[in-house]
């Protein structure tokens, strides 16, 4: 590799059309859009790392990934070469040169997503439909942040985890996990080292679940405790969520 | 009529996956989407009257429309009921019940459109894709502007519309017609009596040419005078065009 450059790029994308990052056989994904447009421009097979895989529908404004490259194009002309041939709902909104050792996913420090409400009250129009989860009853935020606060620390999300996720400890820290009003919307904001599949929805599942039934904020760390996924709520839909930023020592 | 209630709506949607707002024989068009779901309702075919028909691409947050009824829904249930039928890129904003006489279009005062344009030097995200114009080159409002007054005014409009347009008289009373920065955008905000098949968008690609070619404002004028088409820009395209509110007396 030492002859090759490696690039990494903060990427934004609308994941409405997208079957989520990972490449499938079947169906378009973000990583196969980019493999595929690279590969192009390099004329050989290019692969590439992503920070995290998010899923079908969930979207992006600052992911990350990072490929090796003999091309000899200038850094600052990276940039609108990708865009030029990156589907429009990928863009690419910064590259740097790294060091032959980064890896996206390995040297993360941190995932940061936003998670985007509309509650009753608001008008209700359709141009944020793909990018907001739209729930028909008001939203008391002091009372949401009593269940979110419990999420914070280092525990095992078990019970918040997907029963396929491969990963071997479902141990995680969550730094922050905080709801406020950001416009029309009631934004829900958590940052992890890293986050189990489907972890951030079912979280928010979850907590609405309770907010709901009215139960004791003590609920939450029980169903930590119980590494029983079948106790926690349902599965937020995927439209309101998006991978904000991803942090680096380096 | 007078057994029938007439029901006067506000309707915001998302243009992108319509043919516009007119019933054509093939395409969905939102005239077409809405009316099969009132017919529905209404177990009779029911037809709607709209203020302005909007072209293929092009976005509303304040179109009006108006239809009769003989159902006997309270009027305070009616929002509710349309858009639960309603496709999702279609949404009520607003139901009133106006008097038996009331034309969404005749009766109509002014249309007020707004659009978007993302210039040069401005983050490029995926979101609003479908929502504005992205130019490549930086803008001066103020110069923007010195070819935007020239429009306001009674005019003849021939030259700003489409050949095709069979509206008799092309002549249109615009009130005001301005640019002006909102967040990450360059506005342009017009409201006129009425506006020609168009002409909003050649106003839009003819103003970007003249501010391009570094020509007098002027200019302009001569074109409004000449009643060529051939002189005016390009059509601008119409995902960044929104229809912001339609004006009545009642």
């Amino acid at each position: 590799m030492s002859d090759k450059k490696n690039i990494r790029v903060t990427l934004a994308y609308d994941g409405t059309d997208f079957f989520g990052w990972q490449i499938q056989r079947k169906g378009r994904t973000i990583q196969g859009e980019i493999e595929k447009a690279l590969s192009k421009m390099h004329k050989t097979p290019v692969a590439i790392t992503g920070a995290g895989r998010t899923d079908s529908g969930v979207h992006a404004r600052g992911q990350v990934f990072n490929f090796y490259t003999h091309l000899d194009i200038p850094l600052d002309k990276w940039k609108t070469a990708m865009n030029s041939v990156f589907p429009k709902d990928l863009r690419v909104l910064k590259v740097e040169e790294v060091d032959s050792e980064f890896h996206s996913r390995y040297n993360a420090l941190s995932r940061m997503y936003k998670y985007y409400i509309l509650p009753n009250g608001q008008v209700e129009l359709p141009f944020d439909r793909s990018y907001r989860w739209r729930i028909f009853r008001h939203l008391d935020i002091s009372r949401l942040n009593e269940y979110a606060e419990r999420i914070v620390g280092v525990h095992d999300f078990t019970s918040f985890s997907n029963p396929r996720d491969e990963n071997e400890s479902k141990i995680r820290y969550v730094f922050q996990a905080v709801f406020f009003q950001e416009g029309p919307y009631v934004v829900f904001k958590i940052e992890g080292n890293a986050f189990l599949w489907k972890m951030v929805r079912t979280i928010i599942g979850t907590i609405f679940m309770l907010y709901e039934n009215g139960d004791h904020p003590d609920k939450i760390t029980e169903i930590l405790d119980a590494k029983d996924r079948s106790l926690a709520g349902n599965t937020a839909p995927p439209t309101g969520l998006f991978l904000e930023q991803v942090r680096y020592g380096r």
